[in-house]
């Protein structure tokens, strides 16, 4: 595990209070699966009715939780679920072995919880390829199972972490037709961040009601706008999973809700940036406003060839306004790009416009503005309405001693 | 200007021995640009009759010198052509303003030389975004043009030099029909180096005859083998130029040798790997095949994938054997994979295979491989036979230090 304990500069104050969502009971427990002395392991169960939506890793060499995830997602959702995850180890390209760790500790979590087990989901965060000491789950499950409670959200998140240096946590409560829904949820991952997801853990319960298919599509979409417009490191993991579950229990149906919609949004995007401000060596927090593009799609390449560029996060890291790097990354990522159209600014101050250095520059400004915690890198493309904000944070000496040294 | 100026541990002992090729006329000279203590503009003159080949970055904000080559090159050959090249500033992204240096520069070089403009071709490499000082080049052209010699190729190297810490060069020479056909090129370029081409400047010489077109389709395809399979940091530069230029003056026609072939791409790849090997803080010089691929393009998206994953480049700056994160950058390229019939090796020693550790597999002796200064990593996909061979370099303290503080 990281030698690094230092919590991030970019960290918020304290975690949140979190709301309790009825029909979500949680618990988490240490199973010395890898770690000692820590939490490594949590079950959430959840009532009847539920309603369970679940983005994940696109990479061709998933891990074993995550396949067994993806075959039971949109399945029947009268009977109740259960989440179980566990740090440590993401039973990840563990060949045959890692489908038994699976069908081992799904099985053995649906004979505890009186749960089917197509709806038991999993996953895993960890070291890559070694084999998962299953044994040790299953032999907590009945612990886990009696210490099952509305009000552990804030453990559960603290049980998840593996390179983070703070829990994460996020809520909203809307009002809908004179009644209150609540949407909590909870996240892991400072490293391998990138789209589409990343060493990523993220689950979000919501006392709504909203039927299996629609919540899959408004999670799918917003996905899109949140989790894969961050960047830490260009890195994708092998275990990415964000699981979304609606338990109806304040009787509220949502589906088409606008309201709730946003304050989903909203939640899933405090996640996604709370992931950014814990990248691994982050000091600085920046967010990439790309305008103008020919279209969206273009407008998203341009901003993560930008966030993912080495040379601009070092430069930003080095609090040094190059805003050459910048054009440089517009010009590799391959999306359509003018060079006479282009401007480009750092905060307020307009840097670069029509292919050249704006005439009012004066770098002292810009060297002034880059000293602050959270940057905003604005680019203008000239060419059409395209845009799309992607969030990244800067690469500095801290990245290279976590990554250098962590066997993960 | 980087403050590094150790020289790489992967540098090779000493610059080469270049042989003269006849047909060329060198010389170098210190211009002040930016630079102050050195040479800065190298120019080269080449005989009537020389056919000139240029492969260029594909970048949407291309330098206005890449522009002017890119219009120039496929042009007649039957007069004398020149090239001048500035170190210290790049002249990207400096608006209409960015032309009119290059118009001045070629037009005096045209005139010193009595090189037609159409013919004369010009790279800058250095700071983008600041206007060039070009005045202060053409008040150098006499003296340039005064000192041209046949025998100046190392100094020439020197001259192009930006954050390299050693000069490159290379050079072979093949018997053709009894005679020998003589090729020597000299590179710069150590960070933003990536596919296609990076902040890379190559300019490559034969008295071979080879007709234009023949010599262009060439290049195009060697480059595609040599300069696009090797990544510094993923980056890729504004400015890159490779130019080929044949005399003719062994008077042996080479068009369709494969020993000239072969010749010619063994000086690129040269070339090539020596730029990898003055990476901005490398340490380690990294090989990766990639066979078992379902084709070739998707091998070399494997290689790159791997070969541009910040957690991988690290874990080789750590010496640690982490063949798990090999797995993850597979994953995440894109291009087809099966876990399962995955097998990867560190050197000749099997790490994994069939989607999982192989079972001879001792961690230590990984571990000891890893402590090695250049490293090959084999990845066969076991799905076709589709293959590709890249290299790069690890992701060091040193690349931060170098482009956390340089202004480039």
């Amino acid at each position: 595990m990281a030698k690094i304990t230092k919590v991030s500069p970019l960290a918020p104050a304290a975690f949140p209070t979190l709301p309790v969502i009825d029909g979500v009971r949680l618990a988490s427990i240490a199973a010395g699966v890898r770690y000692q002395g820590r939490t490594d392991v949590m079950l959430a169960v959840l009532d009847p009715g539920t309603s369970v939506a679940g983005v994940f890793t696109r990479s061709a060499t998933r891990s074993a939780p995550v396949l067994d995830c993806q075959a039971k997602i949109g399945g029947a959702s009268d009977g109740p679920a259960a989440i179980l995850v566990n740090s440590g180890n993401s039973n990840a390209f563990t060949g045959h072995y890692g489908q038994t760790s699976v069908a081992e500790v799904t099985q053995a979590v649906a004979d505890v919880t009186g749960v089917p087990v197509g709806r038991v989901f999993t996953s895993s965060t960890g070291v890559i390829g070694e084999p998962m000491k299953h044994e040790r789950i299953v032999a907590k499950l009945g612990d886990l199972n009696a210490a099952l409670s509305p009000d552990a959200l804030e453990d559960a998140a603290r049980a998840i972490m593996t390179t983070d240096t703070f829990a994460k946590g996020a809520s909203r409560t809307v009002g809908i037709d004179g009644k209150m829904v609540k949407i909590a949820g909870i996240a892991k991952g400072s490293g391998m961040i990138a789209p589409d997801m990343a060493t990523m853990l993220v689950y979000i319960f919501t006392d709504a009601r909203v039927e299996q298919g629609a919540l899959q599509a408004m999670l799918s979409a917003m996905t899109d706008k949140t989790f894969n417009c961050i960047t830490v490191d260009s890195d994708t993991s092998t275990s990415d999973t964000l699981l979304l579950c609606a338990t109806g229990a304040s009787g509220v149906d949502a589906e088409g809700n606008a309201e709730f919609a946003a304050a989903l949004e909203a939640v899933m995007l405090d996640l996604a940036q709370q992931v950014v401000r814990d990248g691994e060596g982050a000091t600085k927090f920046v967010e990439i406003r790309v305008t103008g593009a020919a279209n969206d799609v273009d407008a998203k390449v341009h901003g993560l060839a930008i966030a993912n560029s080495p040379l601009v996060k070092t430069a930003i890291a080095g609090e040094d306004p190059n805003w050459g790097r910048v054009v440089m990354a517009i010009g590799k990522s391959g999306a359509a790009a003018d060079r006479d159209l282009l401007s480009i600014s750092f905060g307020d101050i307009l840097v670069a416009e029509k292919g050249w250095v704006s005439p009012n520059y004066r770098e002292e400004d810009a060297a002034a503005y880059m000293k602050g915690q959270d940057l905003v890198i604005g680019v203008d493309l000239g060419l059409g309405a395209g845009k799309s904000t992607v969030w990244t944070c800067d690469l500095t000496h801290g990245y290279i001693e976590i990554n250098a040294d962590y066997r993960s």
